[in-house]
């Protein structure tokens, strides 16, 4: 066992500190990776709170992890030390199932197991996630980051990145399509980029005239404000698709009723019940279609940092010291980030 | 003008009484139909008593049509005086916009007409259905009843059948899927039917034991007791489709548990608020699809009847004198008709 330096989160109190976690022996097919970055998801906020009351302390948060490979395991054939390399949300699956053959183990029928609180297929023990200074990854969920990118703006692709570019991608956006992204945080800003770079006409939708500016510089061609209801009437049936990255309750129904004939609607943030309640109407009278997606899989996660470098589509990220973790997290939820905070794992080193 | 023999729903009692119901003189792309038999759908009886609100008496209802041709105008083509015909829901749209030149006229960017309570789009006049000895429609929403069918059987594919074989098909419904039918009424008993037709393994959900011989009947392969939690927990994760055709508000979301990754819950009955509410985390977590879908298109319309007539499909009818049609609403809002009523216009001759 190695004895490495991580900053978690522990019960009762959501109090986070350094701890020495063990990360495991290398097996046949594990990649071991000295982290140089981890970007600060939502997620990890809700898990250290306990927000859905599942959380196993000590926590380690963290599934958008960059770092460089320092050994792998005897059977490893793709990774050796050196190597540019991340970790998503994910660090293993059945891989047998009819999901997992797919390569979308995100939906593996018996369970993937999450980067950090899931639970180790082999050991049994609780998954522990990137805000440390190593991790031990089996090798089919490593990707690699392409050299064109920028270590630190990689890391949040991995889940904000995946989580927006995954949809766009299943549902075949391009150009000639319209299409309208709901949220203006760390997935809003990937989608617009994303929705972009495939070559599709991008509105963001807006609560607020104050954020029209802001709107213009993530990209978006167009912007809307949602509450303007002569705004809203006049995009009615006109767009594509609606990326929706709001993670909170919203009314999906005037955004269902912006769509054409044939328009999907994408959530991507949600998982709640939906409050205010869909109409049914808005759905059969138009042939619209309301989905959902969860991040990505291994080989879609792997293309996403490619489709980067060759794109040159980059997160927009502030760099955090990871004694300011909590202050970070309040500003998270405030939504004070423009638009991912990365961790600079070298300031652990320094960890109070 | 024509002065024809119609049942007609009156204001403000709703009963119905025959009525004379002038039928327009012919326009150069119009055909005229001597009406054999009519179908009654739900829809009609929403209608027959204001429910929705948008009622204008005197109303005949009636959108599953079928009868000979009397007489065509002087630019129609394709049908000719004796030609056995059909119409359905609609008798008009702009013909002009993306969904019109797709041959989605149902979903018409200028709203379609609809063959009853709809608004003529040249004379303004309110459009009359098919409780009637005659009916002129422009030749672009009359479909061809082949040879092969039964003249009264063909009339609720009109409605009740491309209602169901629309989406399966649009979805692509195929040999090895796993489809799940709810709701065994009209809509329901076809879809079975035509899931069935296009090589899929068929279930029907249902409330109550007391209808599993009659849903093995309709020609299901399985059933299951939606009301057995044991049922519903083995059946998690099975289906590719749900074909849900219950016109009342009801829970979606044991249903959409039933749906593997990336399967898709059809809507053809609810046009109400979702209530319970849709837990979206069954859509997100699974890439679940939640969709809507309306009637067809007429190339799509024209398709089912061959279809039918290819694969001897039959919608199982009672015939229905239209001296009793009150006395049959009330059968067909108590689910007391097996599976729909089609009224022998012939009777109309003898309507008190």
């Amino acid at each position: 066992m190695t004895n490495t330096k991580a900053y978690a989160a522990t019960a009762p109190d959501s109090g986070l500190a350094p701890h020495g976690i063990d990360r495991r022996e290398l097996r046949a097919d594990d990649v071991a990776i000295e982290i140089d970055y981890c970007g600060v998801c939502h997620t990890d906020i809700h898990f250290a709170h306990n927000d859905w009351g599942v959380t196993q302390y000590p926590l380690v948060p963290g599934h958008e992890i960059v770092g460089r490979v320092t050994a792998v395991g005897d059977q490893v054939g793709n990774y050796q030390a050196g190597d540019r390399v991340g970790v998503g949300c994910m660090v293993d699956a059945c891989r047998e199932c009819e999901a997992c053959q797919d390569g979308l183990e995100q939906y593996c029928l018996n369970g993937m197991t999450a980067t950090y609180n899931g639970q180790d297929r082999h050991d049994g023990s609780i998954t522990m996630g990137g805000y440390s200074e190593k991790v031990v990854v089996s090798e089919r969920f490593v990707v690699r980051i392409p050299e064109k990118l920028e270590m630190a703006a990689a890391a949040p692709l991995l889940c904000a990145g995946i989580t927006t570019y995954s949809p766009l991608r299943h549902y075949g956006v391009k150009a000639g399509h319209k299409v309208g992204v709901i949220g203006m945080g760390g997935l809003g800003h990937m989608g617009v980029k994303f929705a972009r770079a495939m070559g599709a006409e991008v509105t963001i939708f807006t609560r607020s005239e104050n954020k029209v500016a802001e709107a213009k510089n993530q990209g978006a061609h167009h912007v809307i404000i949602s509450t303007d209801d002569q705004q809203m009437a006049d995009a009615a049936e006109t767009f594509d698709f609606m990326l929706d990255t709001v993670p909170v309750q919203h009314d999906l129904n005037p955004y269902l009723a912006c769509l054409k004939y044939d328009g999907t609607h994408i959530l991507v943030g949600l998982l709640e019940p939906v409050d205010p309640t869909l109409n049914a109407g808005n759905l059969v009278l138009k042939r619209r279609v309301l989905a959902g997606s969860l991040i990505g899989g291994m080989p879609e996660t792997q293309e996403v940092l490619d489709f980067c470098a060759e794109h040159d589509v980059r997160c927009d990220i502030e760099m955090l010291d990871i004694n300011n973790i909590n202050d970070a997290y309040e500003k998270v939820q405030k939504s004070q980030v423009k638009y991912r905070y990365v961790i600079d794992m070298a300031t652990l080193k320094n960890a109070a």
